[in-house]
């Protein structure tokens, strides 16, 4: 099953997703009041479309904008350090003995067909493809942390590498400055409820492309740290709510570590086998 | 004009006090649709009680829950780095070249009055008073970022020192370990609006004790970085909206330089003059 959230005429509604049909059926209702039911489903089985409160009216996909699968109101967590080629490769960092957890301001998200804005004070915009979990039961079950996942959709953790490096000494990476620039980060274009995959953490093939390059092109089977134990690191250092989100780190291959930064006008695209794609173009500079 | 995110029967609901009336008068309104409108009245001259869709009865102050004035939609903005004595004894780092932002969950946050969360996996647990911005206005103005505040709070920014050292080397500080542990931070009681101010960054006295021994004891006149600048280096980042929050850092005498961490059992009280005080006691651990 797949689920996103669509805006038309500035309006955002949640929808269930055909692509066989190319349609989107609304669902008349905020996240808490589906999502929780719908990942019990799960848990017993499979999703059931059954308790969705759908509209009886479908929309063809083409007529919608994808947004973040996410409602303002919920948290954006970024796990990082999760590819030790990613930290080897790219900053000359080991692996560390734990991962790396903040949040991204809900403004930074855009939609998986979205401009990425180019912010004023980078010169070195950078990508990140990364598996995103969107977690659909709160408190999280440490026995049992991926019975709180509803499914995965695709990121792509844009990031201003100078900015990064900016951070004061003894204090360490401005994360901050780096990832939560306005309307860069893509996410989408769905979430592809768990059923889909096998039990466990997903393994699954992530690549990202700039005009066709391919430029990233690992597997979520190299994560230090596995989905479940990423949120479980997570949710004993603050409490996942139902709706929130969750980066799971980024395989080699970005800009940091080749020199390929980010350029206007390059249209970058970031993919997860069995879930989607993000198609986002990189705006004129200080868009 | 004190401003109050109050709670009856786990509704909350935003409230005019009157503090001579130990009074509340309920807002009928969310944030967004008096907050902006309010803080023009101050730009124009001072606060005007007309633009508040106020209901016409009254609530004893002791009634009330306060909660922390900031709606869960909106964004908790730390800058911290921002007193050069705290940073020194405290950690023994000198200042740095700019402030250091990041954001907290509003999860970690607690009303002027409510219990102290101790976390499971801290044994430091530390206090750190900060004057906290409250944004009325957005887009900030640039060129009068002060013209973007509906008024200021208290904060504790309480937070697990051994955590907040346990960050990866290469990457820094465990900021989001340390400072967005549920329930852990204290801000309220009220938003006291700017018109109530000196025009500028405000020059106020910020005390804080634990059961009476008074542990802080400092003035913002000691920033580095006045308000003005930490909202301007924060939007260049990462744009405020009208509702978020801005902590701005807070002087030395915290545990983490004295040894002196906080026990359960334990009342914290933090205050600013002219604002207001918080009196929030250690609950048990692993509460």
């Amino acid at each position: 099953m797949k689920l996103a959230r669509c805006e038309i005429n500035e309006r955002p509604f949640w929808a269930l997703v055909d692509t066989d049909t190319q349609t989107v059926t609304p669902i008349d209702a905020p996240f808490s009041e589906w999502g929780p039911a719908l990942t019990r489903t799960i848990n017993e089985g499979a999703a059931q479309v059954s308790v969705l409160p759908l509209v009886d009216q479908s929309l063809a996909l083409s007529e919608v904008r994808l947004l973040p699968p996410v409602e303002p109101v919920n948290r954006v967590v970024v796990a990082g350090a999760n590819y030790a080629k990613h930290l080897a490769d790219d900053f000359g960092l080991s692996a560390p003995p734990q991962p790396v957890a903040f949040l991204k301001a809900y403004g930074a998200l855009i939609g998986a067909n979205d401009d990425i804005c180019y912010p004023k004070l980078t010169n070195e915009l950078d990508h990140e493809v990364e598996l995103v979990v969107a977690l659909g039961l709160s408190p999280v079950d440490l026995a049992n942390p991926l019975h709180s996942v509803l499914g995965y959709t695709v990121g792509n953790d844009v990031s201003a590498r100078d900015l990064q490096r900016s951070g004061p000494k003894g204090i360490g990476m401005d994360l901050f400055a780096a990832k939560s620039q306005d309307k860069t980060t893509g996410v989408g274009p769905w979430i592809v409820t768990r059923d889909e995959f096998p039990t466990g953490s997903p393994i699954l093939n992530l690549r990202l492309s700039v005009d066709g390059d391919l430029r990233q092109n690992g597997t979520t089977a190299d994560m230090t740290w596995d989905v479940g134990q990423l949120i479980t690191f997570v949710e004993q250092r603050s409490s996942f709510c139902a709706g929130d989100i969750l980066f799971t780190g980024s395989p080699d291959g970005v800009g940091q570590g080749t020199g390929k930064f980010l350029n206007p006008g390059e249209l970058v695209e970031a993919s997860i086998e069995n879930i989607g794609a993000l198609a986002n173009r990189v705006a004129e500079k200080n868009c």
